[in-house]
């Protein structure tokens, strides 16, 4: 049965359905009774949640945050709609759709996988693309890659982000590589394939897009390397190093992609392909952040609201409306 | 008769050719007899000149700076070559070969400008479409855009620089706006064909790369904005005006095409098609200067010397190398 | 009849006025009813409006935002004043004293323009009086130039204000270009009549002080420069132009005026004449933001309160309460 | 006699006169013959030095660096002017004109000093009027304060520029205090006259434009304050003290005139009276500087040197040339 | 009789005591009675009071802010706890414990100024020693020195924050200066001790943590300046001088111990006694604040709220806890 | 037989020892024959030196740079001293005394690894006891760790230098630690031994201090945590791995001790035990600077040259002097 979203409940319906619980907290009324507020929400929205007659058993049993089954009535209150809970329910993270409460890409994520693996399937130096092999066997890491956000707020921060993102460069490259014949194909594409693939330990995605502990003490610029170098040292185990100028060359594009000190990249651009990947990826990241700003914004006006990583509003007036 | 380098001369040789003087001082020996101090040069290079038994009156005639025939010898003085000057007189530069001193493009600068009037023949909106065939159709304003360099430093700094990286920005804009379908193509076109058309009154490039007294005062991001909005009025003129939204959306991608406030746009960048020629012409800049800088590092090192402007030295070593 | 302020109306008074309405709600009451939930306001302050027993054509034909006669009566609700509407028309923009929604300086508008005309009477160089002439002579431009506000919130930011803080800067030209005579008086003086024109064209003021959307593409740095621009190819047309030297030096006293990149000038202050306009322009501006903040507070603090813009409290106490 | 200066000096000229002495070094000949090279200048220029057949007394008995008396002769060698010295004698500094050796104001500074003390007469506030009295009747501070220079490099550095400066910022206030008539003009006046002050212990120019120790470690902007509540002090002790608001409100605009903690103000302006002293400070400054730079540019171009401190070349053309 | 802190008053309960009352507003109920609502507070927290039938001449009667003794019962209204109040009376602040208002060091103040005079006490140069002496001596300002906070906001924002923060700066000096030993011991002691003297006038702290007008107009790093220069005064007065150079060395490290323009220091650290204090300073202030931001994190999170000032969360786990 | 150092030679003095050569040029006389130009240094200096009838096969067997023997004499030639050589013949590096060559800290290596050692044991914590472990078993790394530099330019920039750093860091640390109760003391001194560990592979220290091509592309901050991890990776082959959050923790510290994402660390200070190691880290680097920068300083003046990475000149004077 599909899931009832929180975006399209009205006044005075009955509610049966799964919802994402936050901040519950036991109050009492002033004459004394217990109840418990709460947020319940999902992917399209939140709403407040009152289920008065409660006890602290109740109570003591809800996650905090986590998903319960909620059985009531939706109803306005001071022209706010909330849900007044009858019967509510602890359910198990994996009877859950996730996709009922994170966003997902609207592409194909089986396709644009095999879009990727046909894009690196070019590089032809021998240990780039054994190490490329070595993650692409990897099939537990490849699951999380494809289903991965590509971030928690500003772009693709949708599950399957980090692939589309991902997979959205390797086109780019494909396309304007040819207009610049002296950067080196293999290290851009391996570079690109590999960039962002410490997010999947960066972030954490199960119920919320947030980080993971590792994620902020460590953060997947550094992450990714470990990565690399893990995959390296089992390739060497096996017989087939990778020498270590590559190693160095493909760990500096990493290292280097987000440009800039201040963005959290400890080395600045020195070769080509790390420029190249560079730009590729701010490129991609703010066309999708520019782009979804706009589709998202739904006032009449003519300009976004604000945008602060941007320091500007953004204009949404066509051509053909001018 | 092809040109003798500076870069060519050795030690005792005769010379009897063209060259730039600059920085001519008359000066006294110890014994009181006058002589003439200058600097030879053209685009491989400069040397000392020192012409004996010089006049107050051949001093006066010389250009400061400019061309000169020179007919003398050259010989070692402390271990540095100079050219000691019999005769010296006066060239006109419309005589001179302007590739001689100053470089110029190694590419075929027809070609370019046929595949730029290719591309911009994409453009379908009509406004846009006139204003574009405005630019074409003024053939001195297209011989200098043909001509000029693309800045006087960092990146196509030579004759037909200005076309090459305008040619290239659009081949990659060809390559990458079927990967981005919601940013209007014509926008893109019109906005990238013209984002640097000012340059050809901002730069001097008769006799070396510098800046016109116009250019500095006002720059090329809005000399071009001029030049847009001349080209509209005639067409209003004409009775064929540009709307002013299709005028103003336009001229903010030419404001903005430096994307920060501190490479002096006035405006930071509001639209995809901002943004996307923003990332297109930094790329394309970038791609460029690295790739020249570690061209023309001669030494041994696997890196080439810092480059201030990129904060950085550049690694030469290619993967084939490693 | 005079306006009946908002920050007039007390409770349970009736109201019986024009007044601006913004973001208007169809809402339905707990029991199904619709009403409409609406901001009233005018240039002394705002209040929330309930219109009961609404339709949904009524909240059709409400302008967002917009003017409207209003008819009802106030009452307190939880402690706020708010306004019970019986009936509610639209009105014309055109019939509305733009006074009662917008601020307006207290100073003589008239008696200002005069004074500012009496001064750019001094430009002896014809051909910058003769360009300040054709600016004069648009009569349009110069009503606009005479109401159009200084900015829209950190100075000068009412009716008028753009005027009166042209004004001012002529005023203190006046008294301080003898102390410096290298300074070229005529460049200045036309410098600074011209230097923020383009806020007629950047900002609407009709409602509210807000960006067109020219004014938010382009700016009016630049779009100051594009009618200097204009006036001065009507001159040309005329047989009478003006030199391109005088138009760059112009020029470049109009986009350097606000003297740091970061502040959207595309060039710094490279003459003398841009170095003093652009401290008379921010000495003017911020001894206006200064006392206005001064004046606005009303607490009985010795300081007002944080002023982001300067990045500290003002302090209000003067010598004779020491 | 009129000093013979440095510039003047031509070839095969006998030198008979008294010169600025630094970094003599003691050295020998191939032959072991022992000579002392040095530095020979005045405010003029510098030329090196050469005392051939010298001995160790006299290399020792040279200050470095200090005032000589040379007796010797010009000749060129290599084409650069040098003095062949036979005899050298120390002189004390005061036997010296400073004029000679250090740029000194082309104004008058009696009656610079009377303009300052006619303006700061204006001052009505009794406490103020008494603080700046006890300057003023600090002869020998008022002696260093009309002879020391505003600085030492940048803008009027030259004997009596602190004098000429400070001059200069009153005669602005007084022409625009009128047009802002709530600033309290008395704090203007004496923060204008103070502001500067502790340039007297700041700078060292007995010799040359340099800081004393005193002037590194602690700055004349604290040293200002210091002076100030010293004065304050002494008038404590008569019995006649300055109560302490009025005292702050004094030291914020001497604390805060540099207007950045970036330029070593420790606080920003928080007065209408602060913000005042703070912008006529640098306009004077500024306009000091740039009409300098553009009056020191000998070269035949529109535009002198990269000014590094404006970030800008500066355009030295004039209308009347245009 | 123990005060009943606002944090430990729960619903229904009767409250007699005495509460720091802010921003009282006399308003109308519906039916036009009069009623004050306030804030009371102590160090524990802030309630919403409510007096009903109240009069002009109490609310007339109440600090803005300042202490009052409140009779009344305490009651959710909206699930929020809030004071019903029957009895209002004024109280002097002398009346009051300060510590139940403001928060205080949880260390013996006593025992950490022993310690401090101990470790100062080691202070061999005669100069600096008498000048510490003259500190010392000034038993009010000792007192003061002992109960200032440290600031009001980010570290040792409590009563006798100042001498924890400067006795545990002393302890780290005394621990590490055997290790750099060409630091000069004294100056380093003294500059500690004395390092932010000047917050005993910079900040207020009688009712709440806050700044005095001359805080702000001149700050406690030219306060702390000033005073030391006083002492410095009295001590020449006495015929015990302290030399200029060493005034200015101690001076110096307390005008540059910020590190950093931006933080309000006029100078920038030039001697290694001046770098270590800053170390000292910033290294002491920082552990205060990290500490106390994770002690004071109460939620289940691995890591605290976001630190503004630090650009960061804190991460709270232990390796126990690992 | 003790090295002749270059700083000892004086004119007329016959030559015979080892030395490093520099960009040798083959050129050849006025007379057409070859001579082989060169720069001679060691650690006290360099000289200029001539081999006159040099051949292209003596000049083609010459490193570029690297150790020669030279046999020949010194001789002035215009005033400078240089080294005419009779015979040059190519030494091999293992052959050479490297101190002769490259500065080295004067304190006794093998007493501070014993120290270091000794204060690392102190560390309880199993996992972190263990893996430091690793490291100090990896006698290979733990020589190279006791002979690196600790930098190239600013601080500890001698063979040993990374140790002293080091061992100097741990002893504030163990200084300090008692004073910071709730920081845990094994992170702290794990972190700060293992810190700097990449820089064994970021440096190359055979002939000059100098960068490796790894070290540039990925820096010892990187570097470091890489090899922790393959230390970790170690222990887990063992059967003794070392738990995630153990290794995040640690791996944060190293990452941030730069303490700024403008000084290339990838992530900020996030835990008590990051912020101290980097105050350690900031405290002890500097004090080495600056005394250095002082002890080095031989002019007269009482200031230093101007130390750019500081943004000031260091005062030399002492206590004692003054």
């Amino acid at each position: 049965m599909a899931h009832k979203f929180i975006g399209e409940i009205g006044p005075g319906e009955s509610v049966d359905d799964i919802y994402m619980v936050r901040e519950p907290i036991l109050r009492s009324t002033t004459r004394g009774d217990l109840y418990i507020a709460m947020f319940l929400s999902d992917r399209s929205g939140q709403l407040n949640g009152r289920m008065w007659q409660a006890t602290e058993a109740v109570y003591k049993s809800l996650p905090k945050p986590g998903f319960v089954h909620i059985q009531g009535r939706s109803e306005l209150y001071q022209n706010n709609l909330q849900i007044i809970i009858n019967n509510i329910s602890v359910v198990d993270a994996s009877k859950v759709q996730l996709e009922d409460f994170l966003a997902r890409t609207d592409k194909d994520t089986e396709q644009m996988f095999e879009e990727v693996k046909g894009i690196i399937g070019r590089i032809k130096q021998p240990q780039l693309k054994s190490l490329v092999g070595e993650f692409l066997a990897d099939s537990e890491l490849m699951e999380k890659f494809c289903n991965a956000p590509g971030g928690t707020k500003l772009h693709h921060s949708y599950l399957g982000g980090l692939l589309e993102h991902t997979c959205s460069m390797l086109r780019v490259a494909v396309a304007i590589l040819p207009l610049y014949p002296k950067v080196q194909e293999d290290l851009v594409l391996a570079g690109i394939f590999l960039h962002d693939m410490g997010k999947t330990e960066e972030l954490s995605y199960d119920m919320a897009f947030s980080y993971t502990d590792s994620g902020q003490l460590i953060g997947h610029i550094v992450q990714t390397l470990l990565m690399v170098n893990q995959k390296a040292e089992a390739l060497a185990v096996k017989g087939t190093p990778v020498d270590k100028p590559i190693l160095d060359a493909l760990g500096h594009i990493i290292l280097s992609h987000h440009g800039q000190y201040d963005f959290g990249s400890p080395k600045l651009p020195a070769t080509p392909e790390a420029f190249i990947v560079y730009y590729i990826d701010d490129l991609d990241a703010k066309m999708n952040q520019v782009t979804a700003a706009i589709d998202n914004e739904l006032s009449d006006s003519n300009w976004t609201a604000w945008q602060n990583a941007l320091q500007t509003r953004l204009y949404k007036k066509r051509i053909e409306e001018m």
